[in-house]
């Protein structure tokens, strides 16, 4: 059965401090630490485009584990800040690492629920087609389409690149998935030009329907919530993740934050937390994921160690 | 087994003639009847957005069958021309429709082969979850990004879109799929502001890739070629049809082509063309489809009637 077989991921050693901009947005530094949880953001250089990144995370995950880009059946990029809108930035990717020309590429145009949502969509998709080795990449730099001066949005984000190899000699696999959507709540964050968040609708739709999405999918699949080993949720700021922990009534140490150094990355997020501890983790031991944002849209997943 | 089950249109009333631009670009009529085969291009109003074409072609596809929207599974867009980057059109289109909370919503990137790559993704995607209802969009406006002063694309890009109605009540099943990306020529067609095509390289790669596609796809199945019935590809312009035609030595009268009164429709051309004869073929026939173009980028499958 196809399934996670390891991570590689890129943070730009480039970081702008949260700590500098207190006079600026009028805020402290507890507000920093406790409500948003984020101090420095990572940034791309200007001239690095999504394919650049989606490359970098390709190197370290190469060095993981030594891919023979011949075998490679499959290349799927998930962004909503593709390199162009023509062509898709998997095809950039494709070009660049050399892969073969059997090799399958699209994108995936999902915002922060898009790397559980891909998981499902390229597991699907390998398994129908007698695929066995897959690139799953995400890479969604808001730093281009931030307003530097809008105090919702510039604290926030931060840039990386994550890739995850996807074959049959898996360590994890899925034990099944959660999707929804909430299409008439989609103005809650765009981009016309620069990136704009209604912060509080979001919050609100996150703290609304992550819990119930997560405690629909365990019933569906039969699991008390205790018998999940961690979660990983996306790390949109440290109050949602607070907010969502409390709702569900988790054990806080079960429950992974990590985005003090980086910022929310979208759809790297949760790859970016799962890259550190897919090699620990124990045989038999389960793990939660959810993913939400742009869309609105989220996804939740359980997988289980198995390798 | 989910297949396709209904197809639901909409192509502009608003037509511009190409007959009227012989002397701008220097051509005769001979030359746009016999090469390009596109004598009125479809246009959609300005303001229209590529969320409110799939709103028109849902429109049609509730006219052929009903639909209850509240029991669709999931929905999907392919575009490269959506309304926004942030976010997804197919959350447009959920909030536009009404769609249930339940439904899976995303978009995939991908040109001309978008239909047919989709077409795998998503019935992969529900079967694997479960779903039994989807609505698979194709919307790629191009008339926003051409130059009409460029002789390269200005003769040949219509706006449409289209709805494929997937469920296990299908009429057409799959039987098996081929898919390729050359990533290295993804300059052949890019937007960088405006649409460029290197028309040369891309029918250059079309008039290998695509024969080889089909050859190889008739193999893997054990089919002969003429065992399918008919042939739907991708209608990127006369010449490049009639050129896969001979070198598969096709039969002519197997191989669809219609779109001299609206022209290349990048992803919707293929589902315009099956939702004529979707309901008039007869159990047991095979049709091949293929896509091909931006990217690059080709998928073709054989699907098989049987209800």
């Amino acid at each position: 059965m196809i399934g996670i077989s390891q991570i590689g991921v890129y943070i730009p050693d480039r970081k702008v401090s949260n700590l500098d901009l207190l006079e600026k947005f009028d805020v402290n530094e507890s507000f920093i630490k406790e409500k948003i949880g984020v101090l420095r953001r990572a940034r791309k250089q200007p001239e690095e485009r999504s394919s650049d990144l989606c490359v970098k995370a390709f190197d370290d995950l190469n060095k993981k584990t030594s891919i023979d880009v011949s075998e490679i059946d499959c290349c799927v990029v998930v962004t909503q800040n593709p390199d162009f809108n023509i062509p898709h930035t998997s095809a950039i990717v494709h070009g660049a690492l050399g892969l073969p020309e059997e090799c399958a590429s699209f994108d995936i145009s999902l915002g922060c629920s898009g790397y559980v949502y891909a998981l499902s969509i390229v597991m699907a998709f390998m398994q129908a087609n007698g695929m066995a080795k897959g690139l799953l990449f995400t890479a969604d730099p808001y730093s281009d389409i931030i307003d530097e001066d809008d105090k919702n949005t510039a604290l926030i984000f931060g840039d990386a690149a994550t890739v995850t190899l996807l074959d049959s000699n898996a360590k994890l696999i899925p034990m099944g998935f959660d999707f929804g959507s909430k299409g008439a709540g989609y103005k809650g964050l765009i981009n016309e030009g620069k990136l704009h968040m209604n912060g509080r609708a979001v919050f609100g739709f996150t703290a609304t329907v992550v819990p119930k999405s997560i405690t629909k999918l365990l019933t569906k699949l039969d699991l008390e919530k205790d018998s999940v080993n961690r979660w990983y949720l996306h790390q949109g700021s440290k109050y949602i993740i607070d907010t969502i922990t409390q709702r569900l009534e988790l054990d806080k140490q079960k429950v992974v934050f990590d985005m003090y150094d980086y910022g929310n990355t979208v759809s790297s997020s949760i790859p970016l937390l799962l890259c550190h501890d897919i090699d620990s983790m124990q045989v038999g031991q389960k793990i939660g994921l959810s993913g939400f944002g742009v869309g609105l849209s989220w996804s939740s997943a359980i997988f289980q160690r198995i390798n």
